[in-house]
């Protein structure tokens, strides 16, 4: 599709200056976008990039004119509060917005007749809904994704290909679950009985609180007896592991390759980056942030940031590490003392023994004549 | 299903004190228990919550009564030796144990004609068995499963939905596989050849012990050229990666997301926490403890715990941590040395040079007379 | 099959030295061979395995003679210039070298009608293939995997089974993904809008060259704008993690479990060992080598070899584990220096203060007399 600037303009309800007749095909990053592209700058710092694209139109900031950034000749400007959500409706629009979705139930795909599928719904080839399980309005199975008996899935969830979801895992609303993610597993729980280690049961189930988003093949494992419990408006990226009878709170953000161990609980808007484990039975407070990599191995107050494995808090963390690397320096700086010290003691009359007292006198904490021998 | 307290207490041979005519409809957890449901304590620890529980009825363990706790009265208690089995063994039995468990083949599943299936056998929709392939009396394919060509299976395994296992793989009996697992992929070796990485073909298998479990979204590579192996009784938890060629013992435990390199060997009994890494090649002894975060890169003797990465004996290396969370004490300590040695020196008619001689003078070592000059 | 010794030779153009009438049944490597068995040894470091070995025959490198190993007697003795490429050639003809590839699309497969399929390609039952979607010459698309629509994949490609390739992914010739892998998933981006993580959408694509091979249960996610990509023959292992907006070069080994933040760049050669983490916007230069468990969170010049979290050279960050290990030395060695600092100053007549300066003298770096008092 082709539009105006003046028309893109008027789609992000943004201010034009320039020319609004300059024809826009489609919207393009700074590094990418060339003649006849429309593309954006999230802020004044990438501004300078704009005296040399070849783009014929860019989405700015409020900001951007009162630097007075001189860009290209002949770029028109659509100025907006936020560049990027701008950006992203010009560039649905000009892709067109796509096809109409698909809705039905595929006669490749296999549904239990026990199970309910709400209206609007749409169920892939070789997706597989079992006995008892309800699919919500508006919700879609995509190819190969699995429903193990009495799921239940909410409105408008999108489950990617390749999903499996255990036996009693529960959705709400709004639930988006990218391909090869295991919902709903066994945890990894043993007694071990006569040298064997003796499997304990997972009985629990899997709660997943609306708005919720997760990654490609991570794995949240049931609880033991109850619930493990991601909450409303969380976030997990790919590779994530948590484990059973977790408590997950809101709107955290779970970056790649976290991995949190069993019994945790986390406040809401909690932050962790990517690779960081969390020890089992480890409580973390509201806002708290854990950087990437971290090993945390004990409970995190709220608004904490921590960092390290051993996880302290970051500004503790960081003097760790400049220490560290200052090691070879204090190295040195100990054989020089103890050089000095020997140099020194040398010009003493008594040299003080290694365990800091001195050989055949009284209290060595009394002052004494250096010239007394 | 309904039961009295004293029914279930004969279902798992306990001693009953208090009621046995209470009715109870569900087993749950102390934390959230209510009336008309069982819970248990699994030790003593946790004796006190039953004090305020609104549960009916509790399992406890033998010592309980000798502690003589108070517990809430009308609080019917079942006491067991094992209270955990007990409590599983309840629930079951409240849960009404299920449906019996489907068999035979679907028809939108896909079997090759020269695979066997076993009597009792389960082959859901979508799932995919290879030439050759065979599946031993009594087990399971989920739905979405792939079992190459060739590949074995005994008995009463359960193999969960989507699972790929590769060519010639082979799992002894009661081996369960939890979903997004892949077993016997390629390992990674490659020569490089004029500037590329030229693949060195994978002809080797993957042998599975009997009563092995393997959780959700693990790898686990075929050998090279002979077999990968992974001894029997050992469990695996999720997003774990077993290289090729390695030789992992029996009834060992690896925890999430451990990663171990090709051609390394276990002992028995070895213990891997989460997101621990082992180098190539290195050899694990018997009852190895192998802490969360490790990286392992060399050989460990049988019994040894170890910590850190790299990783060394638990004990060095928590001193190891306790010395570093020290440093900034150590690095004001030394400057003040520093200066005080300074001061010191100063208060001394020679101030020795840097490297710890002292100019001018023949031997450091020898007294010298401070007054001498 | 079974072929003699001296076929063998032949075979792989190589040196026959002993009786070339032995008959060979089959290639297995030195641990497992056994009589009718061939071997071979990678470099002189293992001869001596051949002195007990009870195989009929090894396949040796061109240096073996000149050492004049002595070998177990009866065995025959191929030289080659490449054991281990010879070895394979040996075991692939005496396996039969397998079936003929079935080609075609399988009925119980799912092809949209827009989609294209090339010739001689496979698409085997419950794979399904999208709207628009291209398979070229000769690929093959294994059960259960998933291409989206306007999926481009060239010839000779190889998808395993279960792998889900996300709308509008391109991958070139030759390349191999492994089971699990999710390829072209939406990156991890938000932007908190009133207390909620508002997703950015992921309108880019994912670019794979050819020769790349991609491990199992990998993810690699598409671009939030324009294109993720992977260079030719780059290897990736398993369960490794590229995010949004990558551009990695050509040639890299990314072993297991390592995980790439967004909108890193990484130049050609780079080498990433198991665990490694590099953070978001970060630039790796050619050649570089990232070791196992290193957290890498700044620009890497080409060449550079790192490890550790932070990574920093290899040597340097080698030195500060030996100083860290030797840090109960250091400490025990600045108590010792304490207390003889102590015992010096109290030989002396003044004691200088902690903060380096000595109390009631004029300037400390003037020599002072000790007997001055």
């Amino acid at each position: 599709m082709v539009a105006t600037v003046e028309q893109l303009a008027a789609l992000v309800s943004g201010r034009l200056e320039g020319d609004g007749n300059v024809p826009i095909r489609s919207a393009r990053t700074v590094d990418e976008a060339g003649p006849g592209d429309i593309t954006f700058i999230e802020n004044e710092r990438y501004a300078k990039l704009l005296r040399t694209s070849p783009a014929s139109a860019a989405i700015v900031g409020p900001h951007f004119r009162a630097k007075r950034t001189p860009v290209k000749e002949h770029l028109a400007v659509i100025e907006v509060d936020d560049p990027i959500a701008a950006f992203i409706a010009v560039r649905k629009h000009l892709s067109g917005g796509g096809k109409a979705r698909w809705v039905g139930v595929h006669p490749q795909a296999w549904v239990a007749p026990t199970a309910q599928v709400g209206p609007d719904a749409a169920i892939y080839p070789f997706a597989y809904v079992g006995d008892q399980a309800e699919v919500g309005e508006g919700s879609t199975i995509h190819p190969g994704a699995v429903l193990g008996d009495r799921v239940k899935i909410g409105r408008d969830c999108v489950i990617h290909p390749n999903v499996v979801l255990y036996p009693d895992v529960v959705l709400e609303d709004r639930v988006e679950v990218h391909s090869g993610t295991v919902l709903g597993a066994d945890g990894f729980g043993y007694r071990q009985v006569d040298g064997k280690h003796v499997k304990v049961p997972h009985t629990g189930r899997l709660e997943v609180g609306s708005d919720v988003e997760i990654g490609a093949n991570c794995t949240v494992d049931r609880a033991t007896f109850e619930a493990t419990r991601i909450g409303e408006g969380t976030k997990i990226d790919n590779l994530v592991m948590v484990a059973h009878n977790n408590q997950i709170g809101r709107h955290n953000l779970l970056c790649a390759q976290v991995g949190i161990a069993g019994s945790c609980k986390t406040g809401d808007y909690v932050v962790m980056a990517g690779q960081a484990g969390i020890k089992d039975k480890t409580t973390i407070g509201d806002g708290v942030v854990i950087g990437a990599q971290a090993g945390v191995h004990r409970n995190i107050p709220s608004g904490q940031q921590v960092l390290g494995s051993p996880a302290i808090p970051v500004r503790e963390q960081r003097r760790l590490f400049q220490m560290i690397a200052r090691l070879p320096d204090m190295h040195k700086q100990l054989r020089e003392l103890t050089a000095q010290i020997e140099a020194v003691s040398a010009l003493l009359p008594m040299t003080p023994h290694h365990d800091g007292t001195v050989g055949g006198f009284g209290d060595a904490d009394e002052p004494v004549d250096p010239t007394g021998f």
